[in-house]
């Protein structure tokens, strides 16, 4: 089975050109297969307020109405997952720059209104994404960037969640390679003490987890994230990292990055 | 040869989106390889002004300043081609929408400065597109859907002609097949008199074109247009047609659609 990396990037990432030219060059030194996923960014609330919109939110849920569903359109779709594709062709990455509607790559479905009705949001099932067809874009020697945007199939976009199309992918893709599936955010990890960055828990298993979570190391915001990642290595995602952007350079290196979860230790 | 059609689609269709329906629809029907390059729109000049920006012209030339990219790589490359591409898959094409830095697809060269700063323009030539690189795309079973939009291979992104383009690709991807380039404009195609849309003038080659030069029956707006159509046919391009958009159906049916240009009647 081949390799492939799916890789998720959050704002702060994006909002920092630094960080995101460093970020892009190490992305591009990983080898074999690889696919970039990213969220938004301030950007998309800066245009949202330039243009007088309201952010819209519902016992403190953000609600895509229409509106918000073009500016993110305008945003994640045009403005920031070209400028990472441009980017990435400079470092020699043949970077081809998606939402889920481009190939049908990722099909989902209309959040059904119960208490509140989210608008143009849309919830990713086991049929969303058919790992054949993206397999044929990564065998034609392209590098999938995605960004968070989806489609019904009927017409409409809508907006999903980047760390749920990120784990989407990588279990769907389970089908064909071996997936690391790493996602960057502000911490260089899991850490035992979250003021010390130093103290990276370097492994994970399950039973691991139970342990940590018993010892109350794990904190509440970290319990969703871990849970998801355990739940993809479950359904046969090899690996899943942890780690901070500007660390990813060291996974050429064969140095330790970030936190690995994995189904045993 | 296998054959293929590039169509070429402007404001008149991309801002009415009945046109556009029906226009995606008859997309859809065509049979064979297929590419749609569309241009702007009333989108991004009506985004501008939302976000109090001027357009910039010197001596009537419109420039493209940072700010005028942002725009443009927002709306033709977020809003317009992601929303072109939902309505395909809609219909069963399976679209995928695409800059010149995508797949590294055209990359072009910035605009010298002469006697006019044009801004975030490129420039294309004879190294700007690689067919393999798209024929690989199309074998895989995606159907392009260009914006106006390159890149310079060095990070930039690039505000382009979408008629070059669409010349660019036809002669380029004349290497490999058999290409139909369609213009869709306004009218139903090169007219005797240009208030009757029943006098469509079927077929030009080079010989009848001088001829309807002579006979002035051409007029000045048309002349540019049909150069470059013939520059296309002498460079391999089997048949441009011009034509109205909501009459590509025709081709479909055997029907005459527009008026045919090749290099023999």
């Amino acid at each position: 089975m081949e390799s492939i990396h799916i890789i998720k990037i959050g704002g702060n990432v994006i909002d920092n050109s630094e960080n995101l030219y460093h970020f892009l060059q190490d992305f591009t030194g990983l080898d074999g297969y690889k696919i970039l996923v990213h969220g938004g960014g301030k950007v998309a609330t800066q245009l949202s307020e330039q243009l007088g919109l309201e952010a819209k939110l519902v016992d403190g849920r953000r609600i895509t109405d229409i509106e918000t569903l073009r500016v993110v359109t305008m945003v994640y779709g045009g403005l920031i997952n070209k400028n990472i594709v441009a980017q990435l062709q400079r470092f020699g990455t043949n970077a081809i720059g998606l939402t889920g509607a481009d190939g049908d790559f990722i099909r989902t479905k209309k959040r059904p209104v119960k208490t509140i009705d989210y608008g143009f949001v849309g919830d990713i099932d086991e049929q969303s994404i058919n790992p054949q067809n993206i397999s044929r874009l990564l065998e034609a020697g392209f590098t999938p960037v995605f960004c968070a945007i989806t489609h019904d199939g009927d017409g409409q976009l809508l907006n999903t969640n980047a760390d749920t199309i990120a784990s989407a992918l990588a279990v769907s893709l389970a089908r064909l390679y071996e997936v690391t599936l790493v996602y960057c955010f502000e911490k260089r990890g899991v850490l035992h003490d979250i003021n010390d960055e130093e103290s990276i828990i370097r492994d994970i298993d399950p039973h691991k987890y139970e342990e940590l979570k018993k010892e109350q190391i794990i904190h509440s915001g970290m319990l969703p994230k871990l849970d998801n990642a355990f739940a993809a290595i479950s359904c046969g995602v090899k690996t899943v990292i942890i780690g901070r952007s500007d660390e990813l350079g060291r996974v050429k290196n064969n140095e330790p990055f970030g936190t690995r979860l994995t189904d045993h230790i």
